[in-house]
Formats: C-alpha cells, sequence, structure tokens
C-alpha cells in the first residue's frame, strides 16, 4: 500500500502514541489556566480583576520560562544528578517537559488566589519566580524525578502514593496559598477589631463558573492525563477507565457534598460552595484515581467537599485568615485529605499493609506542607520584611488595576471611583454614552 | 531498541487507539457544559444567572451519579439484560462508561434553559434525578443499547438511524423542556392576558455566544467522537470525514439560515438567532452526519437554521409557552427535522427503499418524542400539584439567586434591588466604592 | 485476541493515527474563533459588542461555506491544477479539507478586530466572502497548496518557509486589517484635529483576557498540529518536541516583552499589552516553531512582545490609523517578524545560507503582503465609494447593536441611552427592577 520504506518497529509506535497523548493532555492542562483565571477574577471585586488576570498572565510567562532555565535544572540538580535543564535536553525531551511544567505550573497558579487584592505585583511575581525554580522543583527531585526510590520510600520502606498531584501539585500549592495570605494580613475591613468577619463578595459568579467547569475540563487531562495509553508493551486501559471514573465520581460528589453541607447551614444551596466543592471532589480523587474503588470516589469526593465549608469556615473565623479565593480548603486540605485516604478506599488488592502505606503518607504530607510553608513563609516574611509585600492602604482602597496596572476593568460598568491620572491621553468615547468615571485630566 | 517484551497484538492496539480517542472526544463533550452553563446564564436576567448556574453544575453532579448508580443499570434491565450499574463493570468497561455518561448529561442539562427564572431548584433536580434514572436509560435500552435489533426494527423491519443523538439526546431534551415550560407556565408578565408578548431580554449576549461557541468545539466531540477510529481491523476514515465535513457545513448554514430567516422578519441580523441558528445546524446534522452528502448537509443546516426564528414565534405567539432559552426551536424541531430528513438527503447508496427509511425514522421520532413527553409532563404535573414545581411570585420577582442560593451574582453592578437577609455576617468593601444593594443589616 | 480478519499494514495504521490527530488539533484550531470573540468582545465599547460578536460568527459561518464551495477550487485553479472544490473531493479527504478550512478561517477572522465600531456588516461579510474565496487561496496556491516547488523557490531558488502560518494566516491577516482600518478611517473622537490621539477603552479586560488564554489553548493546536505524527513511516518526535517547546517559551517571552516595554514606558504593567504579547509571542514563532532552537524561541518571543507597545504606537500616532484591537501589531509586525528572523534563529545545521534564507523569506513576505494589501485595499476602496463600506455617524453614535442588529448587549447595565424602536413587542421585566433603557415604545 505504500512505497516508503517503514521504520518503525513496536516499541517505537506505542511510544509514539504515548507521545500523542501526552501532547493532547499537556494541551488540556495548560487550558486550566484559562480556568484558573476565570475562578479567580470572578471571586475578586471589580477594581482588582485586572491585577489578577494579569497576575495570572505573568504566573505561567514568567513560570514556565523559569522552569525551562532553571527549574528542571534544579530538580535534576536536587535529586542528585547534576544541574541539566530544559533547554539541554534533545528536542524529543521537550514533549515531556511540557508535560511536567504544566504541572508544576499549576501549583505556582493557586497561589495567586490566596494573595487576591493586596499583594504588590512584584511581590508576587518573585515568589512565583522561586516556586517555579525551587520550592517545587524540590518536592519533584525527592518524588516523581527521584532516580531511584523517593524520599518517602527511604524513609519508611514504603513509596509515597501520589498520582497526578493531589498533594505534590495542589496541597502544595493550597498550603502555599495560606501561608502567604497570612503573613500578608487580610484586605482592608475583612475582620472587625473584635475578629468577626466581613463577607467581601466577588464581582461576578458567572466568570467563577465558567473558570470552574474550564477546571473541570482540563482536569481529565492532569487526572487521566497521568497515566500513559501503553506501558511496558501493553496497553493500560484498566488504569485508564478507574481513573477516568474515579475522577468523574469524585468530582459529582464533591459538588453535592460541598452543597449539601451549605445547605445545611444557611438553608441555601450556595453557587459558590457547589462550584468549589466540585473542585474540591477534584483534588482529593487527583493523588489516588488509579487505585480507589467506586465507592472509594464516592467516598472521597463527598468528604472533599463536605469539609470544605467548615474549613473555610474555619480559616476565616477561627484563623482569621484571608484566604480570598478559598484555595486552603480547595486545594490545601481536600488535597491532604484524598492523600491520607490512600489506603481506605483503595479497590481490593491495592494496599498490602494499610499501616504502612498510611504511615507513608502521613511522612510524605508532612515533608512537603513542612517545605511548603517553611519556604513559603520565609519568602513572604523577607518581602513583608522590606516593605515591597503589599500595596499601600490608598492603592488598596483605589483598587490594585489603577495603582499597579493603570487600567480599569470595566470603564463603562460600576461605581468605581478610580481615576485615570497618568497625564496619558485623554479618553473619548466616540460620540456614545459617557464614561462614568475614567475621565481625563 | 526495547527490551521488554511486546505484549500487543493488532487487535488490542486498535483497540487501544479507539479508547484513546473516546477519552479524548468525552472530555470535548463534558465541556458543552460550560457552553450550555453560559449560553444559558447569557439568556436569563441578572437576578436569576446564579440559580442557572446552580442548576447547571449540579445537573452534571447529581445526573451522572445517577446515571452511575442507577441509569446504567436501568439501562440494562429494560433491555432484557438484567440490572447491570456502572459501578459493577470492570475498570476497562468505565471508558465506556463515560462515553456514555456524556450524551446522557447532554440530554439532561437541555431542560433547564426552559424552565428558567421560575423553577424550584428541588423541582428541577428531582426531574434531573428521574431522567437520569430512567428517562434517558429506557429511551436507549431501545435504541443504542439493545442488544440485537432496536424496537424500531422489531416494529417496521428497518433500523431507526440516530447516529449522535440527533433525536436520542437533542430532541428527547428539546421536547422535555418544551414540555416541562409549559406545564411550569411562564415567567411573570411574560405573556399579557389577551395573549400578546413581552420580550424578556436576557443580561449578556456576551457570556451566550461564548457558550455557543464553547458548545460547537465540543459538538466536534460528540459527533465526529461517536466514530471510531477503527472498526473490524480497518480504519473508519471516510465515516470520520463525512462527519467532520457535514458536522461543519450544516453548523455554518445553520448560523445562515437563522440570521436570513430573522432578517428577512426584522430587517436586523440579531445575533442570538445567528448563535442559536449555529446550534439548530449542529443539532440538524447529529442524528445522519455518517450519511448525509455534502449538498445534504448544506439542506439540513439551512433548515434546521431557518426553522428557528419561526418555531420560536410559533412556541411564543400561539403556544404561549414560555421557553425562555428557546430549547425547544434549538434542540427540539431541528433534531427531528434532522432525523427525519435521513433518506432524503443521504449520500448515493446509503438508503435502499426511501419510503422504509422514513416511517423507521418517524417512528422512531413518535416513540421517543412520545415517551418523553408523557414521562416529563407526569413528573412536572405531580410536583406542580405538591405546590413543589415553582418559586412563590414574590422570590420570582426578587430573583431566585436571593430566593434559592442567598447571593448575588453580580454585587457591584446593575440595579437590582434585592437585599441579602439572611442573618449572615455583614458586608464590607474594603475600602472601595459602596455595593449598591446587599447591604449589611 | 480477536476473531475478526484484520484489514491494516503498517502505512495505513500510521496515517490513520495522524488522521486522529489532525482531527483533534482541528478541533482546537477551531475554537480559536471562541478566543477571537472574547478577545475583540472585550475590546470593543459595550454598545459594539453584539456586532462584534456577530462577525465572528459569520466569518465561521460565511467563510467556511464559500471556502468549502469555491476557495479550496479556487487554491486548486490557481496553483494551475484546475479547479477542484472540497465538495468534489472523497470523504476521506474532507479530514484535510477541515484541517486546512480552520487555518483559512483564522485568517479571515483577524480583520474583523480592526474594523470593529464602525464598518458596515454587509461590508465585512462581502470582505470575509472575497477572502475566503480569493485572497487566502491564491496565498496557499502558491505556497502551502502548491504542486511542486513554491513561488519563492522558483523565484530565488531557496524555498520560502511558514511552518504554520506566521505569514500566511496571521501576517496576512494583521496586513489585511491595518489595510481596512486605514482605508475605513478611524472611529468618531478616536483623532483630534491636530492628530493627536484619544483611547477608546474596551468595555472589559475579563472577556479579553479569557479569549487570549484560548487562544493560547487553540494555539498549541495551530502549531503543534501542523506537524504530522509520523512521517515517511516514522515518527518526528523531535519536531514535535521541538515545536511544543518553541511555542511555549515564545508565548512566555511575549507576555514579558510587551508588559516590560508597556513598564518602560508608563511605570506600570498594562494587562491588555501583556495579554497581546504573549499573543504576539505565539505569533512570532508561528512561522518557525519546526527549526528553532531554544535560545532562539526566547529572541523571537521577546522581541514580537516588545515591539507590540512600540508598533501600537506608531499606527496610532504616526500614521492615525484606529486598529481597534491592535491586530497588526498583534498579527501583522510580530508574524513579519518571527518569519524574517528564521535564518538568525535557527537551530544548528538547518540553514545551509543564511543570506539565501533571508532573501527567500523577505521575497515571500513581500508577494504576500503586497498581494493582501493590495486586494484588501481595492475591495475596501470600493466598498466605500460606493456608500456601503461604514455606518452612519448616527448609527455610530448609538452603537452597532442597535443599528445592525437590533440588540443591545447589556440591557440590565450600563449607561446607554440607545433604544430599541423597531416596532417589536415591549419589554417587560418580569416583575423585578426596571431596564435602565431599552423601554418598550
Amino acid at each position: 500500500m505504500s512505497a516508503v520504506p517503514l521504520q518503525i518497529d513496536t516499541a517505537t509506535l506505542l511510544s509514539s502514541i504515548n507521545n500523542m497523548w501526552i501532547l493532547v493532555v499537556s494541551f488540556l492542562i495548560f487550558f486550566m489556566h484559562a480556568g484558573f483565571a476565570m475562578l479567580e477574577a470572578g471571586q475578586v471585586r471589580s477594581k482588582n480583576v485586572a491585577n489578577q488576570l494579569t497576575k495570572n498572565l505573568l504566573t505561567w510567562s514568567v513560570g514556565v520560562s523559569v522552569f525551562f532555565l532553571l527549574g528542571t535544572g534544579i530538580a535534576s540538580l536536587a535529586s542528585g544528578q547534576g544541574f541539566s535543564a530544559a533547554f539541554q535536553s534533545s528536542a524529543d525531551g521537550w514533549i515531556n517537559w511540557l508535560y511536567g511544567a504544566v504541572f508544576a505550573m499549576t501549583a505556582a497558579t493557586i497561589v495567586s488566589g490566596a494573595v487576591a487584592g493586596r499583594a504588590k505585583l512584584r511581590a508576587y511575581v518573585t515568589y512565583t519566580f522561586l516556586l517555579a525554580a525551587v520550592i517545587y522543583p524540590v518536592v519533584i527531585a525527592f518524588t516523581w524525578s527521584a532516580p531511584g526510590a523517593g524520599l518517602v520510600e527511604q524513609l519508611t520502606g514504603t513509596a509515597f502514593t501520589d498520582f497526578a498531584g493531589g498533594m505534590i501539585v495542589h496541597g502544595m500549592g493550597g498550603i502555599a496559598g495560606l501561608t502567604a495570605a497570612a503573613i500578608l494580613g487580610p484586605r482592608l475591613g475583612r475582620f472587625n477589631d473584635d475578629g468577626s468577619v466581613n463577607v467581601i463578595p466577588g464581582h461576578s459568579l458567572t466568570f467563577a463558573v465558567l473558570g470552574t467547569l474550564i477546571l473541570a475540563f482540563g482536569w481529565y487531562g492532569f487526572n487521566v492525563g497521568t497515566s500513559a495509553i501503553f506501558s511496558d508493551g501493553a496497553p493500560v486501559m484498566e488504569q485508564l477507565g478507574r481513573v477516568a471514573m474515579g475522577t468523574t465520581i469524585a468530582m459529582a460528589f464533591g459538588a453535592m457534598g460541598a452543597g449539601l453541607v451549605a445547605w445545611a447551614k444557611s438553608g441555601k444551596v450556595d453557587t459558590l460552595y457547589v462550584a468549589n466543592g466540585l473542585l474540591a471532589g477534584l483534588v482529593g480523587i487527583t493523588a489516588i484515581p488509579h487505585t480507589t474503588s467506586w465507592w472509594g470516589a464516592i467516598v472521597v469526593g463527598s468528604l472533599a467537599g463536605a469539609q470544605l465549608p467548615i474549613v473555610f469556615s474555619f480559616v476565616e473565623k477561627t484563623l482569621n485568615i484571608d484566604d480570598v479565593c478559598a484555595v486552603f480548603p480547595v486545594h490545601g486540605s481536600a488535597g491532604v485529605l484524598g492523600t491520607l485516604l490512600f489506603p481506605f478506599v483503595a479497590a481490593p488488592g491495592v494496599v498490602d499493609s494499610v499501616a504502612n502505606a498510611f504511615i507513608a503518607q502521613v511522612v510524605g504530607v508532612v515533608l512537603i506542607g513542612g517545605w511548603t510553608l517553611t519556604m513559603t513563609a520565609l519568602i513572604w516574611y523577607v518581602l513583608k520584611l522590606v516593605g515591597q509585600a503589599r500595596v499601600t492602604p490608598e492603592h488598596e482602597q483605589e483598587g490594585l488595576d489603577i495603582s499597579e496596572h493603570g487600567v480599569e476593568t470595566y470603564p463603562e460598568f460600576g461605581g468605581d471611583e478610580g481615576v485615570i491620572a497618568d497625564g496619558g491621553p485623554t479618553f473619548k468615547t466616540d460620540g456614545g454614552a459617557d464614561i462614568t468615571d475614567g475621565d481625563a485630566e
């Protein structure tokens, strides 16, 4: 049928198909940045939307560049293999590099939702730089990228299980976000002197839900895409099927779990809790979709969703930390929960010793969480010390869009009183209705 | 090249590639929920947006869970094979389950657009439960999931043709939506006492068009993804090419057909008709993309688009049914039309007897439509009888976002006078402009 | 394992996998229309959003239909192979047709961003028709679709290099947009009599950034998808890896380059420049991702981003052309830049003679740019001559949504004074707050 000499053997064929799959799922995981951007933009006030969007664009741009030039090399160095940066690898290795990079950038972008509305752009970018260069690379150096047994296996004799980053990506990002938000302090007016709380509602539930559904779409790439199509010369359809089912079921029960708890607490089915519960269900299963039984996916999803309103309330009312986009209950505690549930919800035959497996999970969570918390606290503390962590109260009141970016997100809508006053060109309205504010000086 | 023993034969290889394809297209079809959410949110008033978004999130969450635990089993039972639920299947069967589930959930979500702005959340969730557990499973038990010949073939001797769910998914969803909207009654002020109509415009055409384009993207998964890559050991490139072309051309002519009829009627090219016409073109071809000639795709798309403004007007002005998001003209009548056109637009050699084929299509449409209408009417009638179908007039005026969910979608915009008054925490504005309403009590 | 006779040889298997890949990336590229729609909608005023959205819907609908019925045939004719339209091809050829069509429609849709806010719908649709029927088909007839050596190779002895359409799609679209905008003239009030400029801000940065990220997602399909998985019986993993890396790195440095220049100019990190810079980085690499070294991707991305604020300023302040969505700096100059940089940033061993390669690139750019400029100028000049190019000043002031489409995009928000007054049905608000304007007459 073909005159060309065929230069392919079966192993090459299967690895090529795997690479095609890796590319497709990497694209899906990249698209999660649109999801994060919308989810976070929807949950901040209209005067801070452009700031949030810019942070998301720069997380990806700065982060992936740093991960290319430094992060991959530092991961390699930390795992005892010498500095070997992504730019030194051969071209076909770049498919795998991109695949690793989209996971790294997911960890990075979670933090922006916690520090919204008051962190300086330069502080956030500095932190993103260090996360992509050092914090995340060190985590994978001792887990996914470890040349032999990972650190937890060396310490406990049992391997740490984290299939697609329930702890390594999401748990880490959620803990980093909570730490940064704690050190940065709350937005003006978020808490009263007596510790009681004020709600500062986001400006658009529509964008928040859009972001949620984009994230869920990308998450299929994140979880199912972590499985190869072929392994050791054979297809891994059982694993792919289990991951696809578990991701779906945990997501569904996460939404229902959070919605039901919110309903029990307030008598209303809060839209944002349902949306964030769906995401918490996804986070919860992410460490363990390849081993979890169908009923385990129901348990993990339900608990990950149900803990969301409770943990959010605890962070807000007890800790008085202003985690604007609820990244700790969605990514942090849900990720930890799912990781720790591993031996209890596994399909038959997966786990030999529940005790050993649980200990390995606890050790892994403590190591990753401790490292992340320590480094994040250190960086934001230094930034605060040198007065670069947060914008002035005047800029916070005015909104970060104007003070940091010189723009208004919605110049024709809303009651924002900010005025663009940077000596730039005057604004005209091509003969239409006047723009409420932002008039020329 | 590889030291691993290769454990793959050709049949396994081809079915594995098929499974990879099924996963990718299932992800695309799942993403249609983001499309439906945006399309419907854009077409409702701002006071009802969060309600619409919550319904979309719960359609997926509740629906897919019910379909997993009950629906798949009931489909199996109804087709005479005994109860065999998805959770009982082996892991590699879950790839196919997910594939079936994303089609089922598409049927379910269509209804929410018809009953927007006045249905109680609990009524909608109850209906979704029953649709996912019984109504849709019974339809597929006698068509796609029938163990031998489907019901229509048993009755008429000729098989019912519905490739990707033009009738089974979209026609069914559109008829269910119209039925539910009819029993529920119109929104307040939608019709005057003399039967004349008032337009209640949606709050954002941008979200509506975004939703349209997300749906069209996912639809490639829906239609093209219904074809395997390999079948019986050979590639099916001709079918894939035909489906890809037909889907594209019918979508394009649907948009033009609706736009032209709207233009002829009003002298303006209405944006929403163009958008919904594009979708109607897609619905029209969905039953028959694998058999339709290129000129047939033009005919089907044009007619499916052109009927949209006419059928919408008929539903509104003659039937006085308040189908908020035009789900009947978009999914119902367009789906029926495309299904019935099957023998008239087929490529040469596809159809032996036009008469027999047409009769089979008519019988299939009547059976599916009749079952759907009967069951839907029954459920909503009972809900109405027990006073659980629709919110109070006060809640409808105030908006369902506040009464059902305790939130405002856009707290900083718009003239909504609703006040969140559930004794919750007070609202503060971190020093920015005041929030127009929703002030603390 | 299987009883079916397997009817597949290796060449067929590899081409089938290639076709599956082509379908997936074609879907991604199609989704870029959602990106363009959101990016452009966000950058226009709220009174012109529906017009922009309708143009985007019709670009795809009209354009792809014309490309199916005429454009493919004219490309075939122009390349000396006789008229051979898409509808004449066999079904499996339609996969490749769709793949070509989504590239063609990307070129077409760029123009709508340049002529926003004042072009008549019929003028824009006429131009789209001619672009899809003639302008773009002639370009590919002498490049991608040339049966033997392309025109540049015939003229200079060296082939013109444009991998995924950096010049053929984006450069062409950007030049077409600038030309059309120049002939059409600026929006009312955009420039003062002394040539000084007024900024007319878009209505939503959120939609603009959403569009940016959707485009970046689709771009992976655009660039990486231009490489096959298998070629001549062997996998092309090295090319796939290089393209994936280059696309990622150029995008990242494009965002940083534009952001840094904007920061240097104004002291602020302008959100829209970062977003458009990300796109300019993508455009810059699009002609050459398969040959560019990793450091070359940094150079191309950085320069493509950095030129954006400078070229935008030149177009605005020196040329006084109202390129509303900055399509020339994003698609035109960035596309030309990347195409010309080909020999200077190539990986070792790619280019034999830098001089010859550069000359071929220059000749290609001049030919494509000259053809596009001439044809576009001619068409818009004729449209202007017959008074069909632009709406009346009254309609421009009122907004094109009302005058061209009879709709309001956001009837519940904003200060738009327009009233829908076409004798249609009256508006009611289902008992909620009044709609600010658009009241019934």
